[in-house]
């Protein structure tokens, strides 16, 4: 098929909005995505009709509830092509998914001076829980800088990786500069365990987890056209089988006695008490809705914007890009001189272009650039070229206002 | 004002549905709550019109979101009549809270030998991150019975407090027997710390934390008539300076480097990464609906219902209720001599009647009873008489099969 943009932008009812009496121009689904019509209508489907709690009744609603939410679990799996649907563990988000292996895999085998190698790209989420382990059990962590353009080759990653590594936590795609990086062959060249963060990644291209090769891999629903509160981590059955439960409670066991627990077989043994059912449905609406655009057309359509993009904001000579890899993201930090970002996406704001200002949760790499604080956008699958004009013409009257 | 039963009906949409051609009569709401329509239209309106991440933008749908968003903590302040509004936590339900108590305040402070007094009518919500410390830091787990009715006597409790015990775990409602526990006589009684599972009893009774005098206090959303993945958690501003933070991520911090973290000040220090959104601003609307029909008047029309329900099971001689506490919650857990728990659900469930059959999260304490599983009533504010009339002749019609 091919990509209908009018079509899309019809189906995400706030697209259609003002703001401070202009369109509504949104730029900023590197924070949060907008959620199409066929998502609210999963959502208010399950609330009016279909709604129990899941997995412990027997009635007809839990039954309907249950059958609605585990279903999400193969509607992911055929997303990220998983080899196994019980390797997929519902989560609220990629922090949850993250903190569940810092500590249910990493805390309880990493020693003292055990390294984490990980990229000066990442969030925080893929940083702040190997932080904790650096902080109560003295582990190391390896940090790996990109290149000035924001690329980050698999070798230089590789070899950083020492005896002492035991994991490698890495985007899959910066949330800054939009760097696409090679996770399949950095988890190629080591036998040490792969922790990839997909929350940007999975959202504006095809995942194939079966051919990645790597043992974790997470991604995050209210990034993915997706209610709050929804997401998944896949982990391999080896990295599983390593685990101890993250969080306890309900459904998370097969018995709990006064002395004892026996827990429940992954996956619900890392999915402790009443889970986000209706979110996770909502997730799965959305990745339906992904896969019948076809993930390969939304990854072209936005090749198309982010070269449009590009190319505009080049020729803006007093604007700074951080980050310009060939094979990027439609993300674009920015930064002008005499202009602090806050004021750039304030006086953006006025004109209905929403963009963020700030260290985007990626201090390291704010630091690696110089900077405190960059003006993002982040476009989307139902961005448009002329929604690009829109923010270079923005941008120039900022330049014409701070310059 | 009064409590006008038939427009409180009429508010939630699936109410009015049928299950197995039979009218819904929903006996589960222990187990989850259904959504009223200003609920469902809280979240539909958020995503169509009013959606972004909160927080890190600086546009107005962002400032909009967030007013929204933080806007429920006051809501939650209200409701439960909090001292200081940055002492709530928002959280994905009371598992999450519970075990941010069992890994940010206990699991640092807790050496082996130290004891947590806990009731056996726990939920294991309130078990499993404690059996967590026992499993992993030798702490002793020292459990209070309830009386044979279901009742739990404060000084049973504060009886059962030594020199080495560093926190009381206790419900304010039992989830199976509907037991009220008077936590604000337990909290008088004892220096200790005092953690209270609110899932249940702030449901359905009004709860004033000025005047209890706990520690910690947790509730949990989709019980409360509102989204999946909301809830909260309220924690004395003392306790949570003893705190460390439990998840890692954006949104908890100051300052991230390559070598440091300074975290940010609470609640955001408990809050990491992208919260559940719309989900708390739907239990927002939730609580101001009750609030609006005021929890005296849901208690009190709830008392009229466990009291006609307790006076009609009662004359079912052939009929085991586990627990009968003067004071409780209008809660029912059944066995039936020569019929499994489960066969009664789905007996009842081909009338139409949700029941939960099973142990309920609530092993230990079906150990207690001697039972292995119960059919479990639990009812709500939109629950009638005419449904309890309705359970009484299914129970009648599974006597008559089974016994």
């Amino acid at each position: 098929m091919t990509f209908d943009i009018e079509k899309v932008r019809a189906d995400f009812p706030i697209l259609s909005r003002q703001v401070n009496d202009k369109p509504l121009v949104y730029l900023d689904s590197g924070a949060s995505a907008q959620k199409p019509r066929q998502v609210i209508d999963a959502i208010t489907r399950a609330y009016e009709g279909e709604y129990a709690n899941v997995h412990r009744g027997l009635h007809y609603l839990s039954n309907l509830a249950t059958d609605n939410y585990e279903r999400v679990r193969a509607t992911i799996a055929r997303f990220l092509n998983v080899p196994h649907e019980d390797e997929l563990i519902f989560t609220s988000g990629s922090t949850e998914g993250i903190n569940l292996v810092s500590y249910g895999w990493a805390a309880p085998r990493l020693q003292a001076g055990d390294e984490i190698v990980l990229s000066v790209l990442e969030h925080h989420a893929n940083i702040v829980p190997w932080h904790f382990l650096r902080e109560r059990q003295g582990v190391v962590l390896k940090w790996v800088e990109p290149e000035p353009d924001g690329s980050l080759p698999p070798e230089k990653v590789l070899a950083a990786v020492g005896p002492k590594t035991k994991l490698i936590a890495v985007t899959h795609m910066s949330n800054v500069t939009g760097t696409i990086v090679d996770v399949g062959a950095i988890a190629r060249g080591t036998d040490v365990p792969v922790l990839v963060d997909g929350s940007q990644a999975a959202v504006h291209m095809p995942v194939d987890l079966k051919s990645l090769g790597v043992d974790f891999y997470c991604i995050t629903g209210h990034k993915l056209y997706g209610p709050s509160g929804s997401g998944a981590i896949w982990i391999s059955r080896d990295r599983q089988a390593e685990m101890r439960p993250f969080m306890g409670g309900g459904d998370m066991i097969k018995t709990v006695s006064r002395d004892a627990v026996v827990y429940a077989d992954p996956p619900l043994k890392f999915e402790a008490g009443t889970p986000g059912i209706v979110n996770q449905i909502g997730l799965g609406a959305a990745l339906e809705y992904l896969m019948d655009l076809g993930m390969d057309n939304v990854a072209a359509y936005e090749r198309g914007l982010r070269d449009y993009a590009r190319d505009r904001l080049r020729s803006l000579n007093w604007l700074q890009v951080q980050g310009d890899a060939p094979d990027k993201g439609a993300i674009f930090s920015m930064t002008m001189e005499g202009a602090h970002a806050h004021d750039i996406s304030t006086i953006l704001d006025k004109r209905g272009i929403a963009v963020r200002a700030g260290s985007h949760c990626a201090m390291p790499l704010m630091d690696f650039y110089g900077i405190t604080a960059s003006a993002r956008a982040s476009f989307a699958m139902y961005n448009t070229p002329a929604e690009v004009d829109a923010l270079v013409e923005g941008l120039i009257f900022c330049r014409e206002l701070f310059g």
